[in-house]
C-alpha cells in the first residue's frame, strides 16, 4: 500500500450525495407525484453516466490518433477501448427494455410537467456524435435547425468549438491514408485485384439475368443497382472519379484510406495487420450499435406517444427514423464487402513482402 | 412413475443422429472445405428450430381464438404462451451476433456454391407471417412478387390454404370486437373521452404554435402531423370516417377492436382487464421484436455483402429494409398510445361497472 | 397541456451539474491518472442510481400490502412493478461484463488508493437485502459481523430502524396465510393431494431402487435426499413437524402461507390465481437474478483480484461465494416443485369452486 | 460465379426434412400429448446444434496447437475462433430464461415418460469437456462414477479414445512452457519481479494487520488466506515448492507455462504479446461462461424440480452444484490477478528486448 494516502470511503467516493439527491420529481413539485417519474428520471441519468464513459474513452482514443505517430503499444490500448464502447452500446441498448416497462398511460401521468425537456437537448450525446465524426455538413437538414436552435449559448459554443476539431473519422482516415505499405511495395497488388473483381462483377451480372425467379420489374431494378456497384469499382481504380463518387456521398473516406482499409480488411490474418483490422472491425461495430440504438430508441417513442409530439414540441419518432440511416459515419466500412474477394481469389502474398508484416522475433 | 413405459435414452429422444448429421457443407462437396460453413448451416437450422416452436405456440394460440367462446382459463395460457414467442424471438435477435462473428471475407469462401438458396424460400417464416396476419394484400408489390415466384409448387399450394385460414391478426380483432362490455354499458365514457380528448389535442396545437425552437419549416410539418392526427381521432368516434381511414390503410383493426382495445388500454388496472391488457402487450411486443429482427438482419446481410448479389440473385438488403417497417401487422396497438388519456383525465368508473369487472370472490 | 407549468429543461431536470461533477478519481488526486479509475466510478454510481429505482419499486409494493386489505387493482400494479424490479435485475446482472473489460492490471493502478473503500459499504444494497427479507437472524455469522462492524453510526440506525419494519417476505406470507378460499372450503383437496404425492415419491424410490446406473455409494445418496423429502412432505399435512422443519431452517414460509401458495401454483390457470400466481413466479425470479448476481460478482472480483485481499482489507470473493446461496429469501418458492403434482394427477376443481374463481361478467 | 455448380436449395441445404421432422413427442407416443414437450426437446436439440458448433472451433484450435510450430498467421484464427465460442457460450446462458419460461407443472405433464434419459448423457458435452481440459483425474469422485457408468460401450470407447488425445488445456501449456523469450533474455525480470511482490505483500499484511473493521475470527482467517497467498508467491520462484503445489491441486499449469502467461499479462500492450494475452483472456472467458452455465443450468434444475429426483434417477441439481467449481479447467488464468504487479511497479523492458518485441516494419 502506498503510504500518506487518506481513508477513502466509498459513499463519499461515489459522491452518493450527489448522485443519489439528484432525483427531483416534477410530478411532485407540482403535488401529483407519478410513481413513474423517478424510472423517467433514473434511465435517463444512467444514459448521461455511459454517455461521459463514453467521451472518458473516445477522448483518449482520439488524443492517441492526434498524436504525430501511433506506437504499436498505443493501438492495442486503442483497440481495447473500442471493445469497452462497444460493450456499453449493447448494454445501452438493452436498457431501451427497461424504459419500456413504463406504460404509455404512466408516461401520460407526468409528461406534461416537462415541456419543453427533450432528449435532443443531451449535449453529451452531441458531443459523441461529432467527436465520432458527425459534422454539421453530413447532418440531414431537419436535425440541423433543430441541432441548433435548441442549444443555450454555451452549449453551441461548446460544440461549434468542438466541430474546429479533428474527429475521430478524420483522425482514423489520415492515419489509413498515411500506411507506407502499399505505396512502397512493387508487388502490383492492384493490377491483379482489378482482373479479378472484374470477373466477379461479370459473374454477378450473369447471375441476375440467369435467375428465372425475378419479374422483369425486379430483374431491371437489380441491373441498375449492379451497375451502380460496378461504378463505385471503377472509383477504386481511378482517383477522379473516386473524387467525382466522394462528392456525390456515395463514400467518405478518402481514396487512400479506403484503399489502405481495403487491403487490411483482404490480408487481415497477416499479424501486423491484427490491430488495425480489429480497429476498423471495432468502429464498424460502434457504427452497427449507435444505428440499432436510434432505431429502437425511434421504435420506443413510437409506442410511447403514437403520433403525439413529444415534450420538446415535436414528434421525435419520424425524427429519429429520419436519422437513423442518414447518420452514419463509418458506412463506408460497413459497405466494405462490396469490393471483397474470397481468399482464394487473392494473390499470394511475396515472401518479401510477407517478412515485414511479421514479427522480427520469430 | 407410470407403468409400462419404455426406457428412452437422450440420443434417441432427441433424434440427434438426425439432428447431428444433418451439416452437408457444400464447400467440402466441391473439395474446397470453407471452416466458416458450419456455422453458416448450424446458425440457420437453428433459426429453423425457433421457427417451429414458434409455429407451435402461434398454432396452439390460434387454435384457442378459433373456438366459439374463449374460456378465461384459456386467456392465462395464452398470454403464457405468447410471452414464450417475445422470449425466444429476443434469443433470436441476439443469435445474429453470431452469425457477425463470420467476416464477409470467409463468407465469400462459400457463397458461390449457395446458389440461389435464400433464406426467403423459409416456408416456416413465410408460414409465421402469415399465420400472424401479413396476408398478400398486405405485402407491398415487390415482396409478392418475390414471394410466390420462388416457391416450389408444394410451398405455393400450402402457403396459400394458410391465407385462407383466419389469421392470428383476424382473430383477435373479432375477439376485442365481440366484448360485451362497450355496447350494454349505459355510462357514456365515450362523450367523456371525446371532450377530454379535444382539450389534450387543442393543448398540442397550441405548443406547436408557441414552440420558439421549431423553424418555420418545421412548425408547417409539425401542424401537418397534428392535423393527420386530429383526423384519426375523428374516426374514433364517426363509424364512416374511420372506414375511410381503414381503405387508405390507416388502420387495420375494425373499428369495434379499435375501441375495445383502446377501452383495456385505458382501464388495465382492472382485473378483468388484465389478461386482456397483457394480450394486447404481447402483441405489440411481438411485433417490435419481429420488426427489430427484419432491421438486425438487414444490416447484417448489408455487412456481409456490401451491394453485391446474394446468393438468392438479388440484393437482399434493400428488400429487407423496405419490408421492415411495410410489413409490420399489430401496429395499431403500437400506435395506440396517439389516443390514450392520462389517468388524471379519465372518468371514475361507476360502482356498478366496478362491481362487474373485479373478482366475485373478495 | 396543464397551465401553470413553469418550463424544464434537460439538463436542469435530470441535474446534470451534479451527475456528470460526481466523478473524481483518486488516481488524479494523488497525481497518477489512472485512465480505468472512471469506468469504475461511473459503474459503480450506475449500480447504485438502480439500486435506488428498485428501491423505490419494492417500497411501493411493501406499502401495498403493509395495508388492511390489498385491492385487486393494486395487485396488478404490484406485479408490474416486480417485472420491472426483474428487467433491472438482468440488465444489472449483464453490466457486470463492462467491469470485466478492465483488465485486473488496470485496477491495480489505482486500487491501493481506494483503501478502505469496499462495495460491502453500499447502504442501498443492504436497505434491499433488509426490505426483501433478508435479517439479521438469517445472515451468516461472518457476514453479521463486517456487516454491522463497518457501518457508520448514522447508517447503522437506518439499517436496524428498517429490520424493524415488515419486509416484504414477511407481508407476502401474511397476506398468502390469510387467503381466504382454503379455509372456508368443505371440497376436502389436501386429502386427496396427500393420496396422490404418496403415490409420486414411493414412484420416485422405486425408479431410484432400480437404476442400474447408480453406484451403491450414489444410491445411499439419493435414497437418502429422498428421505428428506418425504419428510418435508410429512410437514405439509401435519403443522407440528412443519414448525420443527422451520426452526430447523428447512421452511421460511409459515405452514398456511406455503399451502396456499402450492394451491396458487397447482391451480395457476384459474383467472383469480393468476396474479398471485404472478407475483409467486416474480418473487422467484427476484430471488434467482440476486442469487445469480452474487455469483457473477464474486467471479469478477475473483477475475480481477485473485485470492489478493480488495481494498476493504479482506479477500471478498470469499465472503461473496459464502453468501450466494445462503442469502437466498424465497427460497421455499424456488423449492415448491417439490410438492407439485403434474395436472393430471390433480382433482378437477368443483363447479361451486370454479365459479368462485372465475369473473362474475362472462 | 463458379461454373458446374448444381444448384442448390434451402431446404435441401438445410436438411429441413431432417431438422423439422425430429421432433417426435413422447407424450404423444402415449396419447396424452404434453404442449411443452415441444420446447423441452426443441430447446436441447438447439443445445445439441451449438455443442457441434463449438465442437467444430475447439477442434481446429486444437489442430492448430497439434502442429509443429503455430505460425503468427494462425493465432489470429485461434484467437478469433475462440472468441466466437465465447459469443456462442453466452447465448447458450441466456436461453436457459427460454427453458424457464417452462413451469415446474408442466414439465410434470411428461417427465415420467423420460425416464431414464438425461442431460448427463449427452456425449458431446462431455467431449467438449475433455477437449477443454477437464480429463478423468480432474472429475471428482461422484462425477467418475456416474459419468462411465452411464454410457453405452461405443461412447465409452470414443471418450476414452478423446482422453488419450492431447487436450487444449495440455497444448496451450506446451505452448506457453516453449516460448523462447525468458530463457535467452538476460534481462534479469524475475529478480526485479521478486522484490516488487514481496512489498506488496508486506504492504496487504499490514492492511490486515490495521483493519479496524474487522473481527478477531475474521482477521485470523484473513492472515491464514494471506499465508497460503505467499506460499503460492514462493512457488513461483521456486521448482520444487511450485511442484509440490501442483501436487496439492493448487496450480494445473506447468511451472514454465505460468511463468510465461504471468509476463504476457504483465507486458500485454507490447504488439507481439498482442495475440497471446487475448488467447489467455479468451481461454479464462470460456472457463467463466462454462462455469455460469453450470451454475445457472443446475439453478433451473432446482427451480424446474425442487428436490425431487430427475428422469435419469438422481437429483441433478447437487450433482450440477458440486461440479461448478470442481470442473474448472483454466483456472490458473482466472486466478492469476493474484500474481499481477501494477505497471507503474513493473521494470521498463530494455530498448533490445522492446524492439524484439514490435513489429520489424515501423
Amino acid at each position: 500500500m502506498k503510504k500518506n494516502i487518506e481513508p477513502c470511503y466509498y459513499g463519499d467516493y461515489l459522491a452518493l450525495d450527489k448522485i443519489l439527491g439528484a432525483q427531483k420529481l416534477q410530478s411532485t413539485k407540482y403535488g401529483e407525484p407519478a410513481h413513474e417519474e423517478m424510472l423517467f428520471i433514473v434511465v435517463h441519468q444512467v444514459y448521461e453516466l455511459w454517455f461521459k464513459q463514453l467521451l472518458h474513452e473516445l477522448n483518449a482514443v482520439i488524443d492517441t490518433f492526434n498524436q504525430a505517430a501511433v506506437k504499436d503499444q498505443q493501438l492495442t490500448s486503442v483497440v481495447h477501448r473500442l471493445h469497452r464502447v462497444i460493450q456499453i452500446q449493447k448494454l445501452m441498448n438493452d436498457q431501451i427494455g427497461i424504459m419500456e416497462t413504463m406504460t404509455p398511460q404512466q408516461f401520460l401521468s407526468f409528461r406534461d410537467y416537462l415541456v419543453p425537456a427533450s432528449g435532443f437537448q443531451s449535449i453529451q450525446f452531441k458531443q459523441l456524435e461529432i467527436s465520432l465524426g458527425l459534422k454539421r455538413e453530413y447532418r440531414i437538414d431537419f436535425d440541423k435547425q433543430s441541432f441548433y436552435n435548441r442549444l443555450s449559448d454555451d452549449d453551441r459554443s461548446l460544440l461549434e468549438a468542438l466541430e474546429e476539431k479533428p474527429s475521430l473519422f478524420e483522425l482514423v482516415d489520415k492515419w489509413l491514408a498515411r500506411m507506407p505499405l502499399l505505396k512502397t511495395e512493387d508487388f502490383h497488388f492492384w493490377d491483379y485485384y482489378r482482373k479479378a473483381t472484374d470477373e466477379m462483377l461479370n459473374d454477378d451480372k450473369e447471375t441476375i439475368e440467369r435467375n428465372a425467379f425475378l419479374s422483369e420489374v425486379e430483374r431491371r431494378q437489380e441491373l441498375k443497382d449492379w451497375q451502380s456497384t460496378r461504378e463505385n469499382f471503377d472509383g477504386l481504380f481511378n482517383h477522379e472519379t473516386y473524387e467525382d463518387l466522394l462528392n456525390q456521398g456515395k463514400f467518405r473516406l478518402s481514396h487512400e484510406a479506403l484503399l489502405s482499409a481495403l487491403f487490411i480488411k483482404q490480408y487481415s490474418e497477416e499479424p501486423v495487420f491484427n490491430l488495425p483490422f480489429q480497429l476498423i472491425t471495432a468502429l464498424t461495430e460502434i457504427d452497427e450499435q449507435l444505428t440499432l440504438w436510434r432505431y429502437r430508441h425511434a421504435m420506443m417513442v413510437q409506442r410511447m406517444l403514437g403520433t403525439k409530439i413529444g415534450t420538446g414540441g415535436s414528434s421525435g419518432h419520424h425524427y429519429l427514423k429520419k436519422t437513423t440511416e442518414s447518420n452514419r459515419i463509418f458506412l463506408d466500412f460497413f459497405n466494405m464487402a462490396t469490393f471483397l474477394l474470397p481468399k482464394s481469389s487473392l494473390p499470394e502474398l511475396p515472401e518479401s513482402v510477407k517478412r515485414r508484416l511479421g514479427f522480427y522475433l520469430q
